[in-house]
């Protein structure tokens, strides 16, 4: 079989109470979905189908920031992002201020594959998610205890992005962010997550998932920025990825934390904050399933 | 006097019997713009104050596919989309869905400058508007019959997406976008002129605006592309842009255009189709105002 290689994350951003009373969970959640991840990888499945299943896990799981347990904006309703890309094709989906539907990733799918566009936003996402017939939940699904406390308490630990990028059997390589977005944040506020090139994207290359704080995301094209650091610098994974977020010359003022893998199956991690819930399998099938850095007084287990 | 200079573009595409009949008033629209934008330059304006309000000039005339004149969706109704981006800061606002208001460059401007975010959308931005007392129109104001024409006979000649960038006396850049969105677009489609990366970017070493087929400027991320060649290649802005737009070995399947213009004040024009109605005046004062290729059979006065 050809090399496959899976990377996840589940946010990046300062450490909280909450984290740590919840370490453990978020260790066997992100396990689970890695694992569920790449047993279907090892079945052959595509990198495409790989990174939107895996992320339907991670959105499925209260303890990450999309899906159920999305940021409450200022209104304290939730909206949500998400995007997805193929690295073969170049063709992606997004959707934004997605209210109802219980797996925004794989409305984004939607908008790939079954529209002329890469991104619809607002009720015209949620006309095409009853079109479609995905799942639809009411309100109080998608809002969890610790996010009404957040918003109550005006903190945001909010960046519990998630996201998923894979590389298949068959060479061919995936993307997939999904957000609850920021708490606190203005109504129709749309992230990073959805934006092609900023917090998702994938080529021939490699594919990249980004997650922290969005903004500074957008305005720095952060996942295309590396992309194109592999393509015309021809720098390694890892280096561009550090390039990016670890640039000491050129800093992101911010949290930031990216994965991303390449067409041979390395995995890159990279963040400049406290910690980023991240797990990966490479090529050689090394596993890695860790929040803060190696290293770092916050670990546990230091 | 430091260098300053100024482009615009007016939408690229195909040809169209309305811009035949049109072709003087075109030219004339684009003129005004662009003189009325290098007269503020000339009095010392910034660059992000140039850009905005050259592309209010190009909202306001029904002429182009932007405030009055804007595409109609598959429900017959206007939805906006605009962004711009600060060089020197990479600062930069972005809104899409956006309905009533009368600039929505100004509009995205107010996210850049009085909110945390970068992107507004839909009811979000709408709300944002009224606390910023921006101008709100009738719905009825932004439609024309050429538009309602164009949705009726399916017909999209809807690329007439409008775009600024300039340097300004103190040697910093920036660029604007703004659309209207394609014909009979599915509702709450989010295109290109406001991702940020895509259809509007700008750095300390050039700005550039895009229009076309707005879902191959997203997934290439075009303006990013153009600006990394320059940064990670060295490559001069014109060789850049024809490397992004018209790249024979790697070319994108739809109709593309772009405008930039670098620190040093040269002009980027690059088109693959038939038209980009365009015009500009570059570090020595030389004007260009044109909408088909030199040469091209197109051209009334060929």
């Amino acid at each position: 079989m050809n090399k496959i290689a899976i990377a996840i994350h589940g946010g990046a951003g300062q450490n909280s109470e909450f984290i740590e009373a919840n370490y453990d969970a978020y260790l066997e959640g992100l396990k689970a979905a890695l694992e569920q991840g790449y047993a279907l990888l090892q079945k052959g499945s595509s990198a495409l189908d790989v990174v939107e299943a895996t992320v339907r896990i991670l959105e499925d799981n209260p303890l990450f920031n999309a899906g159920k347990g999305s940021a409450l904006n200022s209104n304290g309703k939730v909206e949500m992002d998400a995007a997805i890309m193929d690295g073969k094709s170049h063709a992606a989906g997004a959707v934004s201020m997605v209210t109802q539907v219980k797996n925004p990733i794989s409305l984004a799918r939607k908008v790939m594959s079954n529209t002329k566009h890469v991104h619809i936003a607002g009720y015209g996402a949620l006309e095409l998610a009853k079109l479609n017939q995905l799942e639809l939940m009411p309100e109080d699904y998608f809002i969890v205890e610790r996010q009404i406390n957040d918003l109550k308490e005006e903190k945001s630990y909010g960046h519990g992005t998630v996201g998923c990028v894979a590389l298949d059997a068959s060479g061919h390589l995936a993307s997939a962010t999904s957000t609850g977005g920021i708490s606190n944040s203005l109504p129709g506020r749309v992230g990073d997550s959805c934006m092609i090139g900023a917090g998702c994207y994938a080529n021939t290359q490699c594919a990249s998932s980004c997650t922290g704080d969005g903004e500074l995301i957008i305005i720095n094209v952060i996942a295309h920025r590396v992309a194109l650091l592999m393509e015309l610098k021809g720098m390694p994974l890892q280096a561009a990825c550090d390039n990016v977020i670890r640039n000491i010359d050129n800093p992101i003022n911010g949290d930031v934390g990216m994965i991303s893998v390449d067409v041979d199956g390395n995995i890159g991690f990279s963040f400049n904050c406290d910690r980023m819930h991240r797990a990966g399998i490479d090529h050689s099938g090394n596993m890695v399933v860790d929040i803060y850095e190696k290293g770092s007084m916050l670990r546990p287990d230091k």
